[in-house]
C-alpha cells in the first residue's frame, strides 16, 4: 500500500510550472461545490472580469478551457481552422511547430515562415509575408518557451486584418509577466496556461476571443471537430444560460480565480517591472560569469531566459546538481537548442530577487567564475 | 477588488461533483513539482497501479487524460473511431446521446439501438444488434448519470469481439462505486471521471486500454485529429521513454492518486458494499415516503438514485428549498425527464449512512410524509 504522498521541496525556476503562491493554494483546497450552483457562476464571472485586466481587453468572451494550455491551443486551432483553411504560421520555434502540426491534423492549408530558433520576425517580414499569403488565419507565438525569444504582435495582427484573417496568438508564457495587450495589439484568439506566469497549478488555459473571432465563431456553419473543446458550447455555459457543458474543475478555477486577484492586487505595471528587473538582474550574473544569453537583447523575454551553456559543460549533469544539491529545478534546450542552453524561468511566484541570487551562486559553485550573485546585486541597488 | 474567495457549505448529493475526503485535500495542496521530475513519474506509476485495481484490469495502459469526463469520452472516440468507422451505439439516456454527436463530428457512421430513458439492454438485444451491425466500434454507458439505470457490459463486449469490433464502455458514474470489471467484461476503451464515486475534484478522466486496443491504436496510420488527446502520444509520455507531451496538471494528479489509496485502503469489496448499503437504505426511505423509483429495481445503479416527483411538485422550488434550507445539493432529471425525476448521488464519500438519513428527513419536511428516516434505519440494522 502506497503512503500519503509528500513531494521534495523543490524550486520551481524552469519553463513551467512555477512556484505556487501559498494563498493559491489555500483557494484551491477549499470544499468544492457545484458546477451549475450559482455560487460558482460568480467564481466564474469574478474569473472572467479578471482575465480581462490581465490579458488588456474588453472582449466579451474572456474564459478558461478546462485543459492546459495546449488545450487552448488546440480549441484556437480547432474552433477556428478546417479543411482547407489557410494558415500563415510564424515559424521560430517549438510551440509553433506544435500549432502547425494541430492545424495540419485539421486539414489545413500551412504556409511557413521560418527562422532559426531563437530570432523573431521584423514588421516588415511579417507584412510581406501576410500580403504574400493572403492566409485566412495568422498565427504566432507571443512568448516562445523552447527559444526565449519575444515576437511582436502588432504588425502580424494589422497586417492580418487587412487581408481579412484572425490572428491566434500564444501567449503561454507572457501571460501575467509580459505586456500582452490583446486589445491593443488586435489578437483575435488568444490562450495561455495557468502555470507560467499566473503562478497557478497547471490545469486550466486561459482564453479569449475579439468580437471579430465572435462572430466568425457563432457563423461557423460545420460543427467543430471536438465536442469538448467546442467554444461555442463552452461560450454558452459561461454565458447568461449556463448551459450545461461539462463539469468543470472546480478547485482550479478556485486557483486560477486567486491568482489572478493576486495579480490585480500587486497591478500588472508593477508586475511588469518586476519580471523586467529580476530577468535584468539574471542576465547581468550570466554575463558576470562570463557566459552569454542566446537570444538579443532586445527581443528577450522577461519570464524564460536561455543562457548558453559553456563549452564542454554536460547539461544534463549540470541540472541533476542543481536538483540534487541546491533543490533547483531548470530545464535544458531541445530540438536544435538541445545541450546548448539552459531554460530558466523567472515567473510569478518563481520571479524573486532571492530566487534569482540564489540560482546565480549555484551556477558560479557548479561552472566556476565569480561575482555572479554581486553584478545582480548592483541591478537590484539600481545599476 | 474581490475578496479571497470562500465557498458556501455544501453537502454534495447531486450527479457530481461528489463530497471529497479532507485526506485528497490535502494531496491537492500540496507544493507542486515539475512534470518532468522524477519524483514526479513515481506520482503517474502509482496512479497507474491503483487504476488497474480499482478498474480491475491488468492492462499495460492505465493512464488519466488531462481533462474532466468528457475528454475521456472525447479521447475513447478520437482515438478509435475515424471518418466512415461503422460504430453500434446503445441509446438509452443522455450520455449515449453525447457519445453519438462526438462520433458524428469524426464522420463516423452511426447505428443506434433505442431505449427510453431509464431502461437498459438485455443480453439477447445486445446480441442481436451487434450481430446484425457488425460494426467496427460497439459503444455502451455502463452507468447512465441522467436516468440512473447500469448497463451490464459482458453480454455487449462478448458479441462485439465476435464480430471483432472494439467496445467503449463509458464508466464515469460506476468507477470506484460498483463493480467495473474491466477484463471480466472485456471493455476494451473505458474511461472515468474523477469527480464521482472517486471523490477527487473533477479534472482528470482515468482510461485503460485493453492489449487489443493498444494494438489497433499503435497500428493506426492516419493522425488522431485531436493532438492534446491523442493516446499514441499519451501513452509515450506515461511510458519508459517519458516523452513530453504537455504540462500535466500536477495538483489534480496528487488527489486521484490520494483517493485511489482510499479506495485501496478501504478495499473495493468493502467500497461496494457500502454504496448498496447506502443505496438500498435510501429506496427505503423513499418508498416509505409513498414514492417510487424511476428505474426498475434489478437495473439500478446503487450511485445515483432517480426517485420519481410526486404528481405537483415543482422539481425546481424543491431543490432550491433543499439547497437554502438544509444546504443539500441534488439536480432535477434534463431531457425527457425534465421535472419528473430527481437526481441524487450516493458517490464516494457522499455514500455515507448520515446523508441519507438527512436527505430523507429534509425531503419529508418539504414533501410530507412520516418514516423515511426509520424506514432507511431498518435497513442499516440489517433489514
Amino acid at each position: 500500500m502506497p503512503a500519503f504522498y509528500q513531494p521534495p521541496h523543490r524550486i520551481l525556476l524552469g519553463p513551467g510550472p512555477s512556484m505556487v503562491d501559498p494563498r493559491v493554494y489555500s483557494a484551491l483546497a477549499a470544499p468544492i461545490i457545484g458546477h451549475t450552483d450559482p455560487d460558482f457562476f460568480g467564481v466564474l464571472q469574478d474569473a472572467t472580469d479578471l482575465l480581462r485586466y490581465v490579458f488588456g481587453t474588453e472582449n466579451e468572451c474572456a474564459i478558461a478551457v478546462s485543459g492546459t494550455g495546449t488545450a487552448g491551443m488546440e480549441a484556437a486551432v480547432m474552433n477556428f481552422v478546417e479543411a482547407g483553411t489557410k494558415v500563415a504560421m510564424f515559424a521560430n520555434g517549438y510551440f509553433s511547430d506544435r500549432l502547425t502540426e494541430m492545424c495540419k491534423r485539421q486539414g489545413a492549408e500551412v504556409a511557413r515562415l521560418e527562422k532559426p530558433w531563437g530570432e523573431v520576425f521584423d514588421d516588415d517580414e511579417a507584412r510581406a509575408f501576410i500580403e504574400r499569403e493572403k492566409p485566412q488565419i495568422a498565427a504566432f507565438v507571443h512568448a516562445e518557451t523552447s527559444t526565449g525569444a519575444l515576437q511582436p504582435a502588432k504588425a502580424i495582427c494589422d497586417a492580418a486584418h487587412e487581408v481579412g484573417a484572425l490572428t491566434i496568438g500564444d501567449c503561454v508564457t507572457s501571460l501575467g509577466g509580459m505586456p500582452v495587450e490583446v486589445d491593443k495589439n488586435g489578437i483575435d484568439i488568444a490562450y495561455s496556461g495557468t502555470q507560467k506566469c499566473l503562478s497557478a497549478p497547471p490545469g486550466l488555459s486561459p482564453l479569449t476571443l475579439s468580437p471579430r473571432a465572435l462572430e466568425r465563431l457563432r457563423a461557423r456553419k460545420t460543427p467543430c471537430v471536438s465536442w469538448y473543446l467546442d467554444l461555442k458550447l463552452i461560450d454558452a455555459y459561461w454565458g447568461a444560460s449556463h448551459r450545461y457543458h461539462h463539469t468543470t474543475p472546480i478547485s482550479m478555477f478556485y486557483a486560477l480565480r486567486e491568482a489572478l486577484r493576486l495579480c490585480k492586487l500587486e497591478t500588472m505595471e508593477a508586475r511588469f517591472e518586476r519580471h523586467r528587473l529580476n530577468h535584468r538582474a539574471f542576465v547581468a550574473g550570466i554575463e558576470a560569469l562570463g557566459m552569454r544569453m542566446h537570444v538579443a537583447a532586445e527581443n528577450r523575454l522577461w519570464t524564460l531566459n536561455t543562457p548558453v551553456l559553456p563549452a564542454g559543460v554536460d547539461d544534463a549533469a549540470l541540472r541533476k546538481r542543481l536538483l540534487e544539491e541546491f533543490s533547483i529545478e531548470v530545464l535544458g534546450g531541445f530540438g536544435p537548442l538541445t545541450g546548448k542552453v539552459l531554460r530558466v524561468g523567472l515567473m510569478g511566484v518563481s520571479s524573486q530577487r532571492n530566487y534569482v541570487l540564489l540560482l546565480l551562486q549555484a551556477l558560479e559553485t557548479c561552472l566556476g567564475g565569480s561575482g555572479a550573485a554581486r553584478a545582480a546585486e548592483a541591478v537590484y541597488a539600481g545599476g
